[in-house]
């Protein structure tokens, strides 16, 4: 049994990632300098002892800590804490300035198989009737393409397109601001238990953890992380889910927006983004496989492979290649404006290499994979 | 009396231009290298002498020709008759492929003055309900704002934009592919006689013209021209009012678009333009204000000039100066390339800065005006 004692550190290391995700708020992480410089299991240990000066909230928080406790709620909800390293976790997390400690997930799918396939699809709570049947008609079509509809599971635009979604008989998924054993809104709770029947539900924060506001706002850029691209369908001026196309673009993601009338405030935030081009305009669901780059293109025939790995892009997607460097990341702006291509382009471009293993991402921008290339 | 052998001149100049209107549709002038090489009135004298060998139809045209019976109904139609060189002929017509060979114009306008300011806006004849509120906003927004509107008297987008226009009590321009005396469609008889009440009915047929469908398409042009850029409020994929735009685009005027749902057919083709970015996506009159550029500017204080021309211009205006030659044309997409603009945009800043004379345009393209700007 040599593999035990491997597993042993790797279950140290979940536990004390879902102890920090008790005992800390997303993207607010005081712990951050403790984790970076002693890792998780020890700065757990530091905060228990009270040899860290943390904030109070975090030491209060400490004294409660029952880790069995939230393993059996985990148990309890049906869900599995999913942490870096483990054959789910989605690669589009470790891009994240600030990546969730761990995961909690419910449904049988493969979060990381179904995000390699994601396509946010997000929009207004206060939807209007044209939004909500634009949305269910994406959810549908996407899904019938191969895509899976990412989305937050509120009422309005992310419940019809998880809907439309579900109407073609494929696995969605939802991201949650409270934990997942929870079904907020509460009129959702039907809606929720569906789509973990074949999809997937999930959650940074803990089994019992409440909705609060700044947890959407966060749960928005797991959203964006867990797809290849994100449409927003309604948006007024304010909304959230501009928040969420906002960390689409942070993370290089193609960002599509549905027009709407100029009279009606539901579509006050994409026309304007649409209008600023910090969104491409999209109809339906063939222009939104467009944006996201072709799905699939990673399964087809190994023996089929052109000589050299270049061969087998077309031409724009070798204008990007050419404007990367196999040593040094640069900004996607800099890719668009070398390759003679709009940025929303660009990025859509990019997530297609990516996927393909024809490019890499750092935080300081894309240059040329290693490989060159999956085929 | 000195003047009187010029104004001969130019009468006779504009007989054997109305001849010409008569005899030769828009667009298609077989007598266009006869014309060229002879001038008008003497190239009339060979059609009619039979020493040119032009089509039958031309030639059968030129026998039933009667000058005098176009000049009475030009005067019974309370219309007159504008040539190149008139203080009222617009300048834009002369950057036309096929220029009209003159205008026929009804109602007390400045013809120039209105095209000056005048902002096209045009679409479906089946526009829908919401087309019809878009277009009335802006008419009577635009208006409000010292534009002009310039439209075809259609049915749909084209008599909400005029009747928007009228209620703000504005002058308006409706270029007709019929004669000026005749009402088409007929039920808009009250309509095109309260645009000429204010403003001005024009068109390059004779009185007594059919609404030709070719005719219909040279007369998109004249909107084109008539004005600083095109507002596309509902289009179709094939609708003609995308030909205006295309005519707009020839003539380097801005292209807006209003979006609609994706769910209406109306919207497909104003939507596409927005998307392929061949159109900038406006919201309303700001906007579409915005994309023409300034108006009203050339009528500042000159006693408030600055020292240097170029000392008047924003940022933007002056990287689209300083991507101009003095001495040579350069095309708008590579201006925009140097200048950092998109190419609308590029449209938009040129057309501004033409009106204030600070640029030139050939069919070659833009260049610094010798002037410098007007004031």
């Amino acid at each position: 049994m040599t593999a035990a004692p491997v597993n042993a550190v790797v279950e140290t290391e979940r536990r004390a990632r879902m102890a920090f995700a008790r005992l800390t708020e997303p993207c607010s992480n005081p712990a951050r300098e403790e984790i970076l410089e002693y890792g998780y299991v020890a700065a757990l240990t530091r905060v228990q002892s009270g040899a860290s000066g943390l904030t109070p909230t975090v030491a209060g928080r400490a004294q409660e800590l029952d880790l069995d406790r939230e393993e059996r709620a985990t148990t309890l909800c049906g869900a599995r804490v999913l942490i870096p390293g483990d054959a789910e976790w989605p690669v589009g997390l470790d891009l994240l300035e600030h990546p969730p400690h761990c995961l909690w997930v419910r449904g049988p799918g493969s979060l990381r198989e179904l995000a390699e396939v994601g396509v946010a699809v997000v929009g207004a709570r206060g939807s209007t009737a044209y939004g909500n049947h634009v949305a269910a008609e994406l959810g549908y079509g996407l899904t019938a393409a191969g895509a899976v509809v990412v989305s937050g599971a509120a009422f309005g635009i992310d419940a019809a397109a998880h809907r439309g979604a579900l109407a073609a008989d494929g696995p969605t998924v939802a991201a949650l601001a409270c934990g997942v054993d929870r079904a907020y809104p509460a009129a959702h709770g039907p809606l929720l238990r569906e789509i973990a029947t074949g999809g997937v539900i999930l959650s940074e924060a803990p089994p019992g953890s409440l909705p609060l506001r700044s947890r959407f706002l966060a749960r928005n850029r797991l959203i964006a992380a867990c797809s290849r691209g994100t449409v927003v369908v309604e948006a007024g001026r304010r909304s959230g889910s501009l928040n969420t196309a906002g960390w689409a673009v942070k993370l290089a993601r193609p960002v599509g927006a549905v027009p709407g009338p100029v009279t009606s405030a539901a579509s006050a935030g994409t026309n304007a983004w649409i209008r600023e081009h910090a969104a491409e305009l999209v109809t339906g669901t063939d222009e939104v496989m467009e944006l996201v780059g072709r799905l699939g293109v990673d399964l087809a025939d190994p023996q089929r492979g052109p000589e050299r790995a270049e061969d087998a892009l077309d031409p724009e997607e070798l204008a990007v290649w050419e404007a990367l460097s196999p040593t040094r990341a640069r900004a996607v702006d800099r890719v668009a404006t070398d390759a003679g291509l709009s940025i929303p382009r660009c990025q859509a471009l990019l997530a297609g290499l990516e996927i393909r293993a024809f490019v890499e991402h750092d935080p300081a921008g894309w240059k040329r994979a290693s490989s060159g290339g999956s085929h």
